[in-house]
């Protein structure tokens, strides 16, 4: 099943369910208004819009529309909790590597995660409105996911029951407002802006055998300004998976209906060609590649985004065919 | 104006008005039905709710009901944000003497801030729930404010028009886990399990001239046990403002209604007597007498919390009237 929030001009928008091909979709209205609802009572909810979507992708939806992405809010417009971890050890690696600082010996046993804003998500089309070039402005192609309640003390299996949705996110970074932050202890605040999510969001009975044990093992595509820069793989190279980190986020409190959970960016290693080391598959964030930079040719030679640049993320089944739709952000000025 | 949130087995509860004295309520039924909705519209909901408390306060309120704060949950029982200063740079000073480490300079001109998770807090009378009473636990007495919409960019004066609604706050903290996940440099997670509020949630007209530009001139009462433990003045040494803490978090992003901005642990400078130093207002927060007894013995002496114990916080206005009820919980083992 996939859904969609589409927008009304209220806060939370209005449910839509979309069809398999993201052809068609169909309001929610009589069902649920707002994607939180069926979050909260997803065993009642949840297969009454099944239906619906199965007469979408039959053909069959009496007052089905033209599903458009650049209607859509984010599915969660806003959340009770967007809790984002660094999943992919291998970004973590390259990124202290650059700086030549050790990867402590816990980050390969209990994953990173920050709790971030989740007030006011953006859309997946939705510009992203900065203050500054100056702030090093970077994109974070993700994957996310939403959760129902997971009680206190959860098991990363038992977690894994928990996941009802699952999401692609674009976390925008301001990387130059990031080294004072952390060093504050504090987490990220100023550094971290409004996220944007995919337009849809899926359940996992859609992803077939790509969904194994936590982790999605499918293609996450980032094309910046039209360049495609980055091919890898969610899958097999996600350290911790969805269920550890839910757990992880679990240990000490309860985690409640629509929680989001990230991956952090996606990152794959290098292969060795003729001894020496390729990033053939690209990057799912510019720190990260100009981490590779540094460890290559001892500085960063790509540039943060500027006003007006474009940044596309998307992943395709293995049909080729788009599964979530594409987040496609412009980088725009706060005009005050 | 005084608002809670009655429990009624939902999710988000009902809102309920209640009387200027906490004695009697009415619910808000025909106008809203639970706060969230009222912080999105607030200029046309809330004088309604007005009226109600205007009809309560005078006993002639047709449906009023004797107010209990064992019925209420958080006036917010979940929220799209929560973000705690660290305003109190006393506070800070302190537990940072007690290890022997300095107080960054950019600490007095920049505030210092987390974020929390929002998604399940507790209410004034709920059990705080906790894995083990190793992890240490400690309560922490605050101001908070919930806000309407605030624009990306705002100036601290600006950000003040932006203040809705005061509580107060129990920030349990789990301090054994805090170094340790301090040191990834990903700000607080497990140490900081849900947080409560006060029965009551009050409007800035409410306190007359103890609010003072953003800070909250009255004194914070912490009773640990039966002893009262903290008598401390959350007005003049706040060293940032509520105005302050909001324009902080707002310099990146949008601040959406519904944010709930906390004030840190409530802290008083020493006083000097006989040329010694005296900490007679006590503290909100047991690391920080904790850190007071490293300075002056070399080791603390007073332990955490345990299972079993009960931790009321209160603040009662000039005429000796409790303002928001008390936060009046008992710390308990989780069963699972």
């Amino acid at each position: 099943m996939k859904l969609a929030t589409y927008k009304d001009g209220s806060r939370d928008g209005q449910l839509v369910v979309v069809a398999r091909d993201l052809g068609t979709a169909h309001y929610a209205t009589g069902i649920a208004d707002h994607l939180q609802q069926v979050l909260d009572d997803w065993s009642f909810l949840s297969p009454q819009l099944q239906d619906v979507y199965d007469s979408l992708n039959s053909g069959k939806a009496r007052h089905a529309f033209p599903f458009d992405p650049q209607r859509c809010m984010a599915p969660l417009p806003r959340a009770y909790q967007w809790a984002d971890g660094s999943a992919y050890i291998n970004h973590v690696e390259l990124v202290r590597l650059a700086r030549n600082a050790e990867v402590p010996a816990n980050y390969y046993t209990e994953p990173l995660m920050y709790q971030g804003g989740s007030d006011d998500f953006l859309g997946p089309c939705d510009d992203v409105v900065c203050v500054s070039e100056a702030h090093g402005i970077d994109f974070e192609a993700e994957v996310a996911v939403v959760t129902g309640d997971v009680a206190m003390g959860s098991s990363p299996e038992q977690a894994l029951d928990g996941i009802r949705l699952v999401m692609l996110a674009n976390d925008v970074s301001l990387r130059h407002l990031i080294p004072d932050e952390l060093a504050k202890n504090f987490g990220f605040l100023q550094s971290k802006p409004a996220t944007a999510f995919s337009p849809v969001a899926v359940t996992l009975d859609e992803f077939g055998d790509s969904w194994r044990q936590g982790r999605l093992g499918l293609t996450l595509q980032s094309t910046w300004n039209g360049r495609t820069v980055g091919l890898c793989d969610a899958g097999e190279e996600m350290t911790f998976h969805f269920g550890q980190l839910i757990a992880h986020l679990c240990k000490t409190r309860n985690v409640r209906a629509g929680s989001i959970i990230g991956s952090g960016t996606v990152s794959n290693r290098a292969t060795e060609v003729d001894g020496k080391k390729e990033w053939a598959r690209g990057y799912s964030c510019i720190a990260e590649k100009r981490a590779i930079e540094t460890i290559q040719d001892g500085k960063p030679a790509t540039d943060y985004m500027k006003f007006g640049d474009i940044i596309r993320i998307e992943m395709k089944g293995r049909s080729g065919q788009s599964i979530f739709g594409a987040i496609d952000q412009k980088i725009t000025p706060l005009i005050k």
